[in-house]
């Protein structure tokens, strides 16, 4: 037993764990929503910067107004999943850190003065915290359809018409339905991903 | 219990976890990287596209490489931890794309001909799977130590001359030491994050 973490975990979060592409009609909750984000909320960002935004797709019409933006592939899945989920970062994110890093309060102006700074401090660490919610909707048992197929220029207009916010990913979120999983693809080796030194 | 996931592995993962500050001096195993790999490897990127690398630097040479472009805060914990992984993305991946998505072989050249286009879905599908990754050091019962603090061009340039990775983060890795911990910080609240449509 390398791993500390339970062998039932380890299949829930990865091993057993696929990109669905159908979904049932149950509905997703606000309360798992808020039960993922209770636990991811805690994933490391640097300085806690934690850039990452969530909009919520429910209406129809909302959902309409992504559909507009997708890739022609993505468009049928995205129409039918319980829960279709906007990740974007917050451009303007170095305003919260007085409060979410409080023993530097000077970290806000001396490093995110810049918004070319916050672009690319922006982009990863929200990146980071997608990976995290990715396996926090997983912990749910939920599956989740994160797709990176869609106008990014298209949804941010769309969604974030004063342009302080940029889109990630959009990822479907819900119950398997049927034939909801490709098969599983290879992955690489440890020896093509690792190099020691 | 609105989460599937077990108590023990949310704290482990999330809850109890934390960035540590200083280690012990038990070594990382090979066996421990490996059995992360081979837990991680299963997180979704697009088209499985799989651009992270992993650069272990285990010999006091190679650390003493990377010190000379970290921040200078980052220089003496990145110094003694039993393990430092720089965590890079290959601008080459999608050579490896036919045989990771071998349903859809053309993927490589229709979408990925074209460099710029790489850089920006290596490092957005690096970025997920570095999130993986350190929650992956953690399902190990080990602490990660994840910084940006550094001369990210010095650090391409040291340890990879030939210009075809660039590096997102370096992470130390092992058994916190003695005051390994900050205090936690505060999260956002849901509603700061979530906007609902």
């Amino acid at each position: 037993m390398t791993l500390a973490l339970d062998p039932a975990a380890q299949d829930l979060l990865f091993r057993e764990a696929r990109t669905a592409n159908t979904f049932t009609d149950e509905p997703v909750t606000e309360e798992q929503v808020q039960a993922i984000y209770d636990l991811v909320k805690y994933g490391p960002t640097a300085f806690n910067q934690s850039p990452l935004r969530l909009t919520l797709l429910r209406s129809p019409e909302s959902r309409e107004r992504l559909l507009a933006h997708m890739a022609e592939g993505n468009v049928p899945k995205t129409r039918k999943a319980p829960l279709t989920a906007v990740l974007s970062y917050d451009l303007d994110f170095h305003e919260r850190l007085p409060e979410l890093f409080p023993h530097a309060p000077h970290i806000k102006d001396a490093f995110f003065a810049e918004e070319s700074t916050r672009e690319s401090a922006g982009a990863l660490n929200a990146a980071l915290q997608a990976g995290y919610f990715i396996l926090g909707v997983r912990s749910a048992g939920l599956a989740v359809g994160p797709m990176t197929g869609f106008d990014h220029d298209g949804v941010d207009k769309e969604f974030f018409g004063d342009g302080r916010q940029r889109v990630l990913l959009v990822a479907n979120i819900g119950k398997p339905g049927p034939d909801a999983f490709a098969p599983r693809s290879p992955r690489l080796s440890y020896d093509d991903v690792v190099t020691a030194l």
